[in-house]
């Protein structure tokens, strides 16, 4: 059976930078594969080079390879700052909808989660301002805000300036840690930088950045990182405490970094290019079969669209229907705090071909309607 | 100042095969690089395929690529397994002298270590049958009993097979889990193999068996693995629970599993060749600066020599001079169970070049008689 595969964020498998990384590997591990019988530590120094300069390329400050830790993906450097922040029964504050990898690692470390409403332009300030003073009030204060301000997972909002500088003021106002993670903040198809991340604005050392390497080239890389300001060095130090695991692949970091240092924008480029296009056929494709009864708002980067299904649809049916059809994709309820049914779903567009997204709108479209009370699917 | 490096378990570098592994970059790439923009799940299928093949040519049976999980390193293996089975407050029984890395794990994870007496076979099954015996009938059944069975670091002891034997058949009586770091496994200078390993000889499923790349190729590439049999796919489940970084390395795996599978045993060949070369500089060095004080026996492979100092060392003193003389190696109190001072140090031998080695000990002799007492020092 033919498969339509919208699930994961995935990038696109043809604009694989595969040579570009094999004649990197020639490369480096001529001039320095012998460092590979030591231990990597922190992490490889280029690759933690190249992941300040990105930073800075598009922020204007560099991040200081020195303040940046290498990680298995930006998941472990997740659960490193949350191990470092959160004993169970402890409160994260997230936005109400967010990555379902971040909840599950929030979960298992027991954290007791709080979800904070959004609108289209993503977290609503005064919704969190609410929120956190109730809880400060009641001696719940939270041990950690998590947050994606830029593409935000799964709904593609970006983050306004002024509630950027909120944030960060009501987590100094609290002294709350701040998880903000950029994994998708390179992504934006538009001419328009997005507002400064939340690491930028902030002067206090709270903000914890995440990036990574997955979304813009492949998370089989598993190559992440996290940053702390280098006047957190204390907090640098109990969330690097909870790593046992000797360190991130030098071989792997060696090859990522010898490509990334001369061709990570044009590289970037590319996959903006690519995953734009793909954007544009999904929604095209969406309003053919689905204009009709499914909202959904494009977002201006990322590789997710969050798509609003009619209230009245048989959930149930819908995901087996689907399921049946060959279609994987993400239901919103893995998305929501606290695990509620909603009716929204995710299409992840980085990994589908063009013609997968034609018809595999087109199938899912089908379920919809068949998931629909009769009367309204007619 | 000239440096000696006989500090962490690093192999030689000069014979580190980059060349092998930028051959199979390029080749594994060009084949299935595309396959890196998914997550690599519980590791890439022919790595461990290559452990299974490791496992199967030396012990006469395979493992199962299904029953192998790849992490990073071993050390995240040793980390997953044993926050499955371990609260804090629980007993890890191990070798008295063992693995400062494994300890680390432990300790920040809240055991509770019983160390077990040695003897020049490794652990002394008499001692452990008493301390089981000891402890279950004191209501404090050990959770995990932790074991280098064959290279032991850091004494070099191979323990005979009819220890092998009886340790399977404790853990079977207690229903205690077994961890067997068989990281050294492969580093036998003989032409006699070791006996089978405690994974081979159970038929419980109560052995966890962990290999690593790193003794052989090196610690850099971060690749280790952890194995359990088919029956015990319940312990399997409990172990992967604990794991939040989105798997291992793809782009490592598939480098090192595409060279390994035409090249692993090649390879180990001039690993063993190297290793024991300059194991044999170590040991005549020794014995020409050191001879008449410090006393050691040469392991029949792995990477270390574990050296007894005269009792009247001042250890603080010989640490301090040797650090000033640009010496590095490892005291021994890190590898006690119970961090005790005792006169020993471990010398790693697999990273010096011979010259530094010769030289090394020479300025080593330096120090032990300048950490003598006098009237002994003379």
């Amino acid at each position: 059976m033919r498969e339509f595969n919208f699930g994961g964020g995935q990038p696109d498998p043809k604009s694989f930078p595969w040579s570009g990384l094999a004649a990197a590997a020639q490369s480096v591990l001529a001039r320095e594969g012998e460092e590979l019988v030591k231990y990597p530590g922190g992490g490889y120094e280029p690759l933690r080079e190249v992941a300040s300069a990105r930073f800075e390329k598009r922020e204007g400050v560099s991040l200081g390879a020195e303040n940046v830790s290498i990680t298995c993906g930006s998941m472990q450097s997740i659960e490193l700052v949350t191990r470092a922040f959160i004993e169970p029964g402890d409160i994260v504050v997230c936005e109400e909808l967010t990555y379902g990898g971040s909840l599950g690692v929030f979960r298992r470390l027991g954290a007791e989660l709080v979800g904070i409403a959004m609108d289209e332009d993503g977290m609503r300030m005064d919704a969190l301002t609410d929120a956190l003073e109730d809880l400060v009030a009641s001696g719940n204060k939270p041990k950690m805000i998590y947050t994606i301000p830029s593409n935000q997972n799964p709904t593609g909002t970006v983050l306004p300036l002024e509630r950027r500088k909120m944030l960060v003021e009501l987590a100094k106002r609290y002294e709350i840690p701040v998880l903000e993670d950029d994994c998708y903040g390179d992504l934006n198809f538009t001419d328009q930088p997005y507002p400064p991340t939340l690491y930028a604005l902030d002067d206090s050392g709270l903000v914890v950045f995440v990036g990574s390497f997955s979304k813009i080239m492949g998370p089989g890389l598993r190559l992440g990182y996290f940053a702390v300001k280098t006047s957190a060095s204390e907090m640098r130090g109990k969330i690097q405490a909870n790593r046992m695991d000797g360190g991130t692949s030098g071989l792997a970091s060696m090859i990522v970094g010898e490509f990334a240092k001369e061709h990570l924008w044009e590289h970037i480029a590319v996959v903006n290019h690519v995953f734009s296009e793909k954007l544009r056929t999904l929604d095209e494709s969406l309003e053919e079969h689905l204009g009709d009864c499914c909202t959904w708002k494009n977002p201006p980067g990322g590789m997710f669209l969050w798509v609003k299904l009619p209230e009245e649809t048989d959930l149930e049916r819908f995901r087996v229907l689907t399921g049946e059809a060959g279609l994987s994709f993400a239901m919103g309820n893995g998305f929501h705090y606290a695990g509620d049914q909603i009716p929204y779903f995710r299409l992840a567009f980085g990994y589908p071909p063009l013609d997968d997204i034609r018809d595999g709108v087109a199938a899912l479209a089908e379920c919809v309607r068949a998931a629909l009370p009769v009367a309204v699917g007619v």
